[in-house]
């Protein structure tokens, strides 16, 4: 971690969080991967296609929270396992969320970055432990937490000890039906006018709608979004969870280099032609 | 816990939860407590008030959720050996909240009903220990919360087997800001259509008002409620959380038996004049 | 309209609205009909049922504010002259809506409260008009309003110069998609706090689900609603609009008397037996 | 009006609705003004500025809806004179709201575009006119509509035989509270899959927050919106509405040319670095 210059719309100087090297919050970061582990052929396929699209880190669920207990669960610790395979395989940092306080030392074996799920944003006791963790948090919005709430939340991590915690937006619950969710892209410019913490931004759940997650990428990232989580299958309509709102690895492939000069675009003050 | 005859708006047998010797979901149940347990005076004190009036069990925080690190947190275990002396000075079971699967064990020694949060309705590893306790849970829906959520949330205890699940609403949040949630009683029927479960009302944290406590609970016993959870406070204005909505034991014992004669005018089928 | 003492939870002096001697505010109010005229063997039939049943009022709606042009748009006119009709034959006074300010003439020949509907609420032109009418006016709630923007509204009617300002919640749009609408019924304390005006509950749209109206008539009793406003219609799964809320004939003749004894007893403070 | 090839993530042929000369939905649009005219000065001193900077039409309310009567309630007719001076200075065509059915005759006197406001989204009479009427319509939506009510809302104007109807998202409302509104983003691609009216956004209503109003533009613009509708007023602290959300003449001359590249970036498939 370290102190960099304001991205963005922010006002102070904001922390970067180092993941294998990456500085989340000066360096834009693209993750990218499957909702779920499903199998090692799975994921480390579509590990192989977003570092060549260029992402930085994977994403991938081992533990999944699911709403009914008859929904598939994830693979536990055997999808830790293949998420560690597809790490050696590429070299991308892993993204991958923990659940409950007695999982964190097994998902530390292979996380670089823990994520805490919108579920859980306010679970007070996993919120504590991770404080103490020597490892970088992403920690989802709640699905109805305001900003000053989900602010709050990240203070049980900092107060804790560990700073490195990435705010990732990820869509709000409404009365509109038309999305799953509604992706609040202004909290991006409020979170820097109140915090120097980086935040990136989900379309993926966001909106649970794969053809409008590429212009929610870009508004993402024209709002100011320090980087985008996207959810990437192989075989989207075959996948175990979430089928509607995962691209496939071509469609990132169309997607990653359009993101990164846009990027590019705005960091050179949006002046050049 | 056993099958009792349909109360309300429901259709299929009931279940009902037995809480020393209260057949809740069959007999009309009233909870009332401090939203914290702060000291043995102020918990034992309105533990007597409440009991005098008409409370059939104690509510009380030891472990408080709070929004913030920097809030009051709850005594913890000092707070649960306090509602230990109230239990026994006035024989009221004891309804306390867990937040975590690692304080289980040691809640266990003193309620008789393990209350899970808004906040934790979908802290699945928390659901999943508690469908294998032998203690009835009472389970709040989250502010979020779709009912169908909700009832996925209980299937989670359920199928664990723990059959004896209590749920209560509590308010969900809109855009309403006269009130701290929306108190959403049409939930009430609907759950009975779609649940066997009991289902109790908070009016306290479902509306942040105290002075409405009073027509709210009314207004649930009316929509079919099995019971109601109302926090009381010896003095209000001093407690160290939810200040604006807790009742002094004076207005709870004005309350109680207006609530009482009303479930007793309603369970004549309401043609009693 | 006049002065009458307190009902409910309120503060000061309530204001009553006088609709054909019955003075709302003071004397419960029960109004009953269809969503929409149809024909005149629909509305008369109806309008006789609720009539025996203990109706004072009967609604009816002959311009309809519909979401899709290609929709059923009311009969007009034609719809004013049957409910001239029922009450001819009934003696019940008629509530019906008014969309436009140059239709308020038209509606004031049959109507003898005209209703402003949840789409029309902030329709200030609209509202203003009404001010300077000398007939009641009911005014619902808007779809997504603060209690403070209804209260705003009413203003303009009260400030044009007419007092007689009725009330009507009927449910708010959330994110809970089990009802129709969410029922708010704590709104009804709350706006006797805050206005002399009567407040009347519409449990139809307020959850958009048949068969749980009855139990929400009886929770809006018991929050202290002023009267309530119940869909009625000989058929309801054959009618032109909102098919799945309105009760049948036989149904509401069930309810009313269970309402009325409901009114009863907490009249007399809820102390007898 | 004409039909245009595809912009942004849509998908069949694109209508065009044409402003003195310029095409809506093909070329970027950027409308800019003071929330109220509230003198001559004021209104006509803003227009020189913002047609400086690169605006292409001018608004400003002469007809305000406001929550109290006791609000400022804009200046009418003389409001509408000074629309007209503005445009006679300027040459920027007028985007100004008609709030009543009564009011379309004069405000078409100086109106190039007739505002329909959030309020009046389902204003079916007045839509049902503006039907019949030879100018283009910019339909707001609802702060609490749906996609779905929102197009079947431009369907009772284009069913009327006017297709000139412009669509625009100014935000929705939701439990947050550190914006005034929910800006939905979202809505710009998917409005694109199911019409092929152009969309514009407001961010000014949209966030309430001036200082967020530079990304929301940006990000706006990203998500393929066909224009902007930004508030902008010479002393915004001394505005007569809405005083929290205005941009200065400077910030806008700041903005526009960013807005403007962005735009050229992204037509050019964003594959310029």
């Amino acid at each position: 971690m370290g102190q960099a210059g304001p991205v963005g719309a922010g006002g102070g100087p904001r922390h970067t969080v180092n993941v294998a090297g990456h500085e989340v919050g000066r360096d834009f970061v693209l993750v990218a991967g499957p909702c779920a582990v499903e199998s090692e052929e799975q994921t480390v396929g579509v590990a192989r296609r977003v570092k060549a699209a260029g992402a930085h880190m994977l994403r991938g669920g081992a533990y999944k929270p699911r709403t009914s207990p008859h929904d598939f669960q994830g693979l536990g610790e055997e999808g830790l396992r293949i998420l560690g395979v597809a790490r050696a395989e590429t070299g991308l940092p892993i993204v991958t969320e923990v659940m409950d306080a007695r999982h964190i030392e097994t998902v530390l074996r292979v996380a670089d970055v823990l994520q805490v799920g919108s579920r859980n944003m306010q679970n007070f006791t996993l919120l504590r432990e991770l404080g103490r963790v020597d490892r970088p948090v992403l920690l989802k919005r709640g699905m109805s937490a305001t900003v000053s709430e989900w602010l709050s939340a990240a203070e049980y991590i900092l107060t804790g000890g560990n700073e490195d915690v990435i705010l990732c937006e990820r869509g709000i619950r409404t009365f509109e039906t038309c999305t799953r969710n509604t992706l609040d892209l202004s909290v991006v410019p409020v979170v820097k006018e109140q915090s120097p913490l980086p935040v990136i931004v989900d379309p993926s759940h966001g909106t649970g709608r794969a053809s409008i997650v590429r212009p929610m990428c870009l508004a993402a990232v024209a709002a100011g979004a320090d980087g985008l989580l996207i959810e990437v299958h192989p075989a989207p309509s075959a996948a175990s969870s979430d089928r509607d709102q995962q691209l496939t690895p071509d469609e990132f492939t169309a997607l990653a280099p359009v993101v990164l000069r846009l990027v590019t675009h705005l960091l050179n003050g949006g002046v050049q032609p």
